[in-house]
């Protein structure tokens, strides 16, 4: 039996008993066994001072080392096999591709941030050497690394019960970084939370590290996850969730004594801009491929495409034609979870509600359980005047807004908060146009999609999963990609500290073969 | 007349009509000429507005032309000539030799980010070759790089009138990083930051900047800083100082809409830690290297070593005594103004008050105006037991701590907090004993040096002024050399962008002929 409902503290498997947590079958609706005891304050307070205890040996771990340890990560995960589809199939209720797709793509995390582990650029070397002989005064040797921050806090993402949760970006990103890492276990998926949970547990042990690096628990509420976050030993916290939820742990963070930085990627409504030309050119075709993005995985997506921006005009209307017949032949489908299957149809309800907002179309109806998606279109006027009309909608609905002209367009987009992707559909004829909406668009998201939809995010080197807030906490940070380390990093400066007390990656000889910044000069391996 | 007591708005110079701020003769006490008028939200208003309306533009500007933008500034400041530094002089207390010398660091700082920015290399561009063959998805082209955050408000230091205020370090780094400027002066030097920022204003229509990239306002109480702060086109400040007024910084900064970075650099200790074998050696020497780093500039660096820790014996006594001996030849010494004299002093008076701290020496008294340098002692339990004994005293004042042994030296240290630098004397025979301590060293400070002290910062590539929290606001960040640049800078990423849009650093032939990571390989310019 692989799901026991027990908490992982350190190298131990152990019973909560503060409350309980069910998974729910996302599907049917019913309670799934076994019950998985939520952690007290005891259980906390223990994996905390395990993580403390195992920060300073994991971070200095050979690259080999740790590097091997995320590959072992990955090899554990993918030997669960079918039982972990299948459980996270019924957490979830997403679709068997769908999670084989996501596991891969969470191996494949590991891994890409193993090698970057291996390739050690993330350490950022910089090395000006001593000038004893300068005029007035000597310079002394002075030699850079990044070191890892400490204890990170992981809150399991809903959406991604793989990607973004108990093994996901963040864990992986703090991990290779050299941080211990304590997850938090999203409510929603947690017998998928402890099958992962024991691979990363079984991990650490068959790769020696230090037992402390990786504990899971579970909130029966939320004052052990606000717990968690306060707690002294904890040093930054990555999150993927909701804006309520993320401001609340950017609250507890700023008044620790100890503010610490949160990382919580949040709310995104992805605006697409279809550009004149393109929209007379392709409107049907683009519609077909907005619908796609927009229904993908019942819209549980942080970069789904929530709002469309077009002039109005015949072709913005042959567009939303072509987008209204695709959206209502997309099948109902079941949400991660009742409670934001209910939040979707409120907000589905609560867009059709406005007087100015017209419903174009709906997607099939699938019963109460199910959710269809559902396509709207409003005004300029009336999205500037009702500050409701940008509040993400989170799953398979799109509000599309008629704009005077391009001018209108760009001011909007001026208006509005922080986004995750920005997309703009264009031909060759609306180029000179798009390049006066870059600026803005610049200013206002992450990532800059040309002819494309968000969904999709690739985890690689120039990826960023990121944006100004609201999008997430932190703009100055992606949480995918492997870029993504550097949130759990800071530097040191060693001034003139003999070749024997050096770590590694700045000793005079390089061991670690490590890209080098050399008085400024970029210095490969 | 180049001090007129005139606010800078962009182009223009205009009186502030919201109360006074008046230099003080820091020898004298007395008031000097001009008075300088505060700015209204009026004024702030304007100046925001222009930063913004500045921005978009300021932030493309190409390398080169930003690059000869900074250079002239350090021109324009050169041409001030023995005027400004005879100002500084009457408004610092600080005598001709370190305004000389800190005016040259000024320059150089701007001299340094000019190469940075000249370089590219902060711009971490990244590329993702697309893979359209890739199975089962193909891979779209990803381009990422680095990008202004906005404009940013930067609060002068009171202690470094030149190096670290209107034309120092935050505005530098900003400068280059494509942010415009919004400088609130510290009223301790309003003329040094008048005449600073004319050259700056100067630079800007030389260089045909635009007009908005720099604004100087006074402020004659705290509200005009604080709605900078809360401004919402400001989106990152810089600031230098007390505790107090960093934390009233974040928290508007938190409280805010859109909630912003502050890099605030408050306070540290700096701990200085004897082992056995260097102090038994060299403890006369090292107590000598220790005074005139305790009294340099009357104490007045934030890196000024305010405790020394140290197992006590006979080694100690000497070491206690030698120090003693040389700070009783200290000179009293003029401070930066009547306020930090009068808190200097309330601190030393609050440190020998203790019971437990003894009195070891007083530098040569210079009367009520001039502030004397003090040496303390006391022992572990106290120090561990008295909070208070931790406060910075900023000035030239010092806390010896007779520890038990090597092992009580390290917990001491560990329950400390967050300091900009930690400095070890170490022989030899010493090493294995500083390498178990180094972890503990690497957690709570951002510079670690050997056999030295932390006044005296280079201006380098591998220098880190910054530290875990309260030493800085921020411990991920630099406030001195080439790598604060980084912390004005976000990422974005373009997804396949046609390359007649993409931005130089991103364009397939790299005409800014800066180094890329290309699929993860480092690939030189």
């Amino acid at each position: 039996m692989m799901v026991e409902g027990e908490l992982l503290i350190g190298g131990r498997a152990m019973r909560g008993n503060n409350g309980t947590v069910h998974a729910t079958d996302a599907a049917s609706g019913e309670r799934m066994a076994p019950a998985f005891g939520g952690a007290g304050m005891q259980e906390l307070d223990e994996a905390c001072r395990l993580a403390w205890g195992a920060f300073d040996a994991y971070r200095e771990t050979a690259p080999e080392q740790r590097a091997a340890f995320l590959e072992r990560i990955a090899e554990n995960i993918l030997a669960l096999g079918d039982a972990l589809i299948e459980r996270c199939m019924r957490e979830s209720g997403l679709p068997r591709a769908r999670l084989e797709g996501e596991r891969g793509r969470t191996v494949g995390q590991l891994r890409l941030f193993s090698s970057v582990v291996r390739a050690g650029d993330f350490l950022d070397v910089r090395i000006d050497p001593a000038q004893p002989d300068r005029k007035p005064l000597p310079r002394s040797d002075l030699r850079l690394r990044q070191v890892a921050l400490g204890p990170v806090a992981v809150f399991g993402a809903s959406n991604f019960p793989l990607a973004f949760s108990v093994a996901g970006g963040d864990t992986a990103a703090a991990l290779a970084a050299g941080c211990p890492v304590v997850v938090k276990a999203h409510s929603a998926h947690p017998g998928t939370s402890e099958m992962v949970g024991r691979a990363v547990q079984r991990a650490v042990r068959e790769c020696g590290m230090p037992e402390g690096t990786f504990s899971l628990l579970f909130d029966a509420g939320r004052e052990i996850g606000q717990a968690l976050v306060a707690d002294p030993r904890i040093k930054a916290v990555g999150f993927t969730g909701s804006r309520a939820g993320g401001t609340a742990l950017m609250r507890i963070a700023a008044a620790r004594p100890e503010p610490i930085p949160v990382y919580a990627e949040m709310s995104s409504i992805n605006p697409v801009v279809l550009f004149p030309h393109a929209l007379a050119a392709r409107g049907v075709q683009i519609a077909q491929g907005f619908v796609s993005s927009l229904v993908l995985g019942a819209g549980q997506f942080c970069t789904n495409p929530g709002l469309v921006l077009a002039v109005d005009g015949q072709d913005l209307d042959r567009f939303i034609a072509a987008a209204s017949e695709a959206l209502a032949q997309a099948p109902a489908a079941t949400m991660l979870t009742p409670g934001i299957r209910d939040a979707y149809q409120a907000g589905v309800a609560a867009l059709g509600s406005h007087d100015t907002v017209k419903l174009e179309a709906r997607g099939k109806d699938g019963g109460a359980t199910q959710a269809r998606a559902a396509l709207f279109s409003t005004d300029a006027a009336s999205f500037r005047r009702e500050r409701g009309l940008r509040e993400e909608v989170f799953g398979a609905a799109s509000l599309v807004v008629r704009c005077a002209n391009l001018a209108d367009m760009q001011d909007l987009l001026e208006s509005m908060e922080g986004q995750l992707t920005a997309a703009i559909h264009i031909d060759d004829a609306d180029h000179a146009d798009a390049r006066r909406m870059l600026p803005t668009l610049e200013r206002r998201a992450g990532r800059i999609l040309v002819n494309g939809f968000g969904t999709g995010v690739e985890v690689s080197h120039a990826m960023v999963h990121g944006g100004p807030y609201p999008a997430t906490s932190d703009g100055r940070s992606t949480s995918v990609g492997s870029m993504a380390i550097q949130r759990f990093l800071r530097p040191v400066c060693y001034q003139d500290l003999p070749a024997a007390l050096l770590p590694p990656a700045l000793q005079p000889d390089n061991p670690m073969q490590v890209t080098r910044l050399v008085d400024g000069v970029v210095v490969p391996a």
